[in-house]
């Protein structure tokens, strides 16, 4: 299998480093007959671009996509899509003085050991900015799951550090750079976020992501469940640390008297299991929580060594985000509608249906 | 790709019901002349092995394995592994009254949903059961592992519950039937577990596991990065509702300049990253944590429906796990090790070399 | 990916050697509903096995398979079919003499320069023993593919060395041991067979096969073409040098006026495609030819090397096929069932639908 | 797995059709440290290029490749390489008498009925332009598999419709347009392709592609064989029809006695096998040989239906190649390439090391 891969019917291969000229991906297995141009895919990546707010960072990208193939007369043929979006600012002088160099809590360390050479500009491929062909990705399957299966998929940031940001409403949501929902809040995270900034620092946030709208039956135990295949997507974003389903960690504490759903002929009486039961979609809303640390790009000088193994001092200029969380609802997004998308077409496949919306309660 | 299988390279795929013949996997891409005997395989699966204490289920299985293939002259050849665990003990009667209903929390709902018909007995393909044959794939990984590389994988109970464990020893480990690296606290445990068994209800448990002597280089960004198949291997395991790697989800709260592990020419000076960069690892220490939530087969009557939608009330009786948790700690060990024998086969297939026990630090 | 797995969604992993306890398979991504019994697999088992006349191979297997999972009420679950055969009749006396050295023509010598050891017992895992267990999984794929779609899969001899067969019926095939679709030819097929016996000599063979009622819509351009998945299949089958569609070989010296199949709304006009186009099925039959070498251990002594390189003469003894290819049509059916009941699922997971029996000609 | 990924390790993902805006491919699992330039690439795809002589497609591509991403300072890093190839001279007006219609012995009708939609340009994504990306990523597999393993590939023309041309020598394939490895038979080829012209009509070819310097152990039994990858790759070349391995079909009529090869201290003295016994490479040369049928896309009127199945007549006009078979060997090259250097990283991650060059042949 090839490691820059995703999915397994519906699969996106991305490619692409920070400062190359271009990066881009293949999106294959697509379902022939969607409506698709390239203005659906660009509103997605508009909501993750860079530079749309002064807690982001300040590289100026436009990232306009283009579509190489795979749509014709205004729908998919069935086949593989190539996303392209070309490279415009990158500012190499910025990372000159890190080529010899390891920043603390990059992948700077462990790529020079892997691979041999490092392409240490802006983090190379291990750079967030590859996360943009897979927002495009999350775009057509997306549209996709909402047109055939009204399968609606909506993420928001639930903490800022230590800030816990109370749900209020999901249009709040879009009307922010913190995609918080809840608008009352924004200024005490802006204020913080400033803070940050002066001190050079940065600081994480938890993201969570639900999915409505969910047919039941999704997922394919033992191994590929659906819960593992969302961890899988979820734990490969970069800085995520920690991905839970449902109730999560506060699962170890609870008595099985109260996590377990109940049932009714209307449905369930509680969501502890996130919509996944036995790693199959259960009908409910999927729920998941991810945790992501602090961005490793801080201006704080730190310890580390060169590649002679020289104790050196390691601090980051140029454009960084003191918080690569607040980018991260898209992405998340995006990484759902994915892993949603293949269990669709994995469950289509050996079973033949897929139980739409309503979970069917009688024989 | 199969559900079945996990891996790429090291692939492990299993069959088998709780209640059916019998239970197996078949290894595939074993490297050649490992030594191997029947007996490597039973020491771990004797540590998972149901009845050995009052706080398990108390279905007798000896879980005797038998290898039916790829081996010759005590070594492995290079072809499949076949192993074979007959059930001898399945009292079908115990789930005679469930085959119409679903029990909450359990996958009843959602296989019956998925494929139309279900094996209803003792969970069947959902069970725990199916853990035996992974631990006993897991066992061949963590012999080469230890082996070739002296990689060492250990894991523990860290919570029972509500009850934080404290780390005394890992020679603790083995000598009490609940994993936890700490016998003082045993008795509490027991007492714990006692109530809950009058109470006929059931706990969570939070696994802690931890791989040494592991190489730099292992991981396959930006998909297959290391912490996302960790995460892939832990979520698929019965009842895991959270993974986390190093910090976790304590990251979010956490501000770079505390977070980011800094390096000396002696090596990194603290351990928030939990052994993985940027998907590979560094060299230091895996930490890997899973949340794992209480059984759903409880004795509390609950509600629920019946194939037809009636509303009824569920209540299991038969041999129970008060707290799956338990048993999980082999079998978190076993996934790790499979994990990871798989990351070194492909690390090795594109890159050619291992990076063993201490990370290189010079040019 | 493992190289003892076949198929992406049905899939079918192998294991067991020559002379090891068992040989078996796990079939993954079974269709649940399917009505299955050991009796089904069983009659296709007995087509395959040794010792039923004198012109194969005189070991005597029962080759009784057992379903150990994955079937329950008499019908496939979804689960994986773990199905077993175990090796009664190895007598590996009859091989001693061939552990030093390399059998020419056999896998002896590649087999133990690639992994360094070797199971030199009647061929270990190179043996055609394991034709087994895919000839079980076969059986699986047959009954679903008939039930379901109409798909029928038919093979047979067309040639026995220089000796060309005229087809006359179908019916023929299961009138005689080499499957030939002509029993008049059959006494000098026998008359032939025994002369070679005599000598201690071997020839080669040509198998047809036809599958019948396929749907048009078969096969995943451009890499994964039905063409190119059984071209796969049917050159991995042991002793297999050739392997051709429809016109095959004679393609190249026909004109496109003349090879090109035209068409008309009750169908096409010839099939020199062989029921493929642009890798997709069409809707015709496909038919597909082989081109299986004469087996390597024969009585005559030929010159090898041990394996200190000193040279040597080799002559087998024990029980050997002067032809494996009378063995090879069940082998071929099963084959070409595996690799369409896959891109059935696969069509099936893309595009929502097949297209049964009759193309659909009109808008 | 996605139909349009071929290999395993190093993976190749093609994207495009014919008349879109670009073609290209993602190679993935390349090993880092390859010294690559475009130029290195673009020297394969002149080989291939259409335009270049009278007897192939009149298409005017410069096929110009840009290397997108996964190279820095000069080699691979390890991450995906990004190939690109924009389309620049696409008649589309040549192709739109046939939105209609389904051309015999094309992907028309197959594709119409598998997909619902087709972009009926120059035959859409089934074209044979698409073989472009193909040789590209071939290039840099041959790069490498000559740089690390001394491993040569090289094909030939060896018939021309019923023309058998006799191999010569292999200096005289690159000096004319066929690559037949004959020079002085070139006026009759010439001769017979300008009447083929005339008429109007098309002829199939033999392709002959070898392998030299390959190291044994190479193939990964049982289904995985490395022929059975090669003839996966070479039977979904568009147009081929057969695939054979060193004797081949030829194989049928011969002894047991004369095929194999027999070994002595200094190699093998016969090549019957093709360098394959087992599924696994011997360290003899690979020798492979293809049968592609004529084009379908000819002048002469064929009988046909549209899409309401009505009966009518196709012509194809515009720029076409009478014999495709004249430009398949660069492309058969670059599948020989795919595969081997798959399957050198498939034995490296299981067995640890490839036999290079000489087999060894002591203990």
């Amino acid at each position: 299998m090839s490691g820059n891969t995703l999915g397994t019917l519906f699969t996106v291969t991305t490619f692409g480093e920070s400062h190359g000229p271009a990066i881009g991906c293949v999106i294959d297995g697509c379902p022939p007959g969607l409506a698709l141009t390239q203005a659906d895919i660009q509103l997605e990546l508009d909501r993750r671009k860079p530079g749309t707010s002064r807690h982001v960072t300040q590289r100026k990208e436009d990232d306009i996509v283009e579509i190489l193939s795979g749509v014709f007369d205004g729908v998919t043929t069935g086949a593989p899509l190539g996303l392209l979006i070309r490279n415009t600012d990158q500012r190499s002088k910025d990372y000159g003085n890190l080529s010899e160099t390891f920043r603390p809590g990059h992948a700077d360390y462990t790529y020079w050991h892997k691979y041999g050479v490092r392409d240490y500009r802006g983090g190379g491929r291990s750079s967030a900015r590859l996360t943009a062909p897979l927002v495009a990705a999350g775009a057509v399957a997306k549209k996709w799951l909402h047109e055939q299966l009204k399968i609606k998929i909506q993420a928001y940031m639930a903490a800022l550090g230590e800030i816990q940001i109370p749900f209020i409403d999901w249009a709040h949501v879009s009307e922010n750079p913190f995609f918080a929902p809840n608008v009352e809040i924004v200024p005490q995270l802006e204020a913080y976020m400033d803070q940050l900034r002066k001190e050079g620092d940065s600081i994480g946030a938890r993201i969570s992501i639900v999915a409505s709208g969910v047919p039941v039956g999704l997922g394919e135990p033992v191994f590929d469940k659906l819960d593992a295949a969302i961890a899988h997507a979820m734990m490969g974003i970069n800085a995520v640390k920690g991905v839970e389903i449902g109730a999560g960690f506060a699962s170890i504490a609870q008595r099985g008297s109260q996590h377990g759903d109940e049932l009714t002929p209307t449905g369930f009486l509680s969501n502890h299991a996130g919509g996944i039961l036995g790693g199959i979609s259960s009908g409910q809303n999927i729920t998941v929580s991810i945790a992501i640390k602090p961005t490793a790009s801080i201006r704080t000088p730190r310890r580390s060594i060169d590649k002679t193994g020289t104790p050196t001092m390691v601090e980051t200029f140029g454009r960084h985000d003191p918080c690569v969380g607040i980018r991260a609802t898209p992405i998340a997004e995006a990484l759902l509608a994915l892993v949603l998308i293949d269990h669709v077409l994995r469950h289509r496949a050996q079973c033949g249906d897929v139980q739409v919306a309503t979970p069917r309660i009688s024989a």
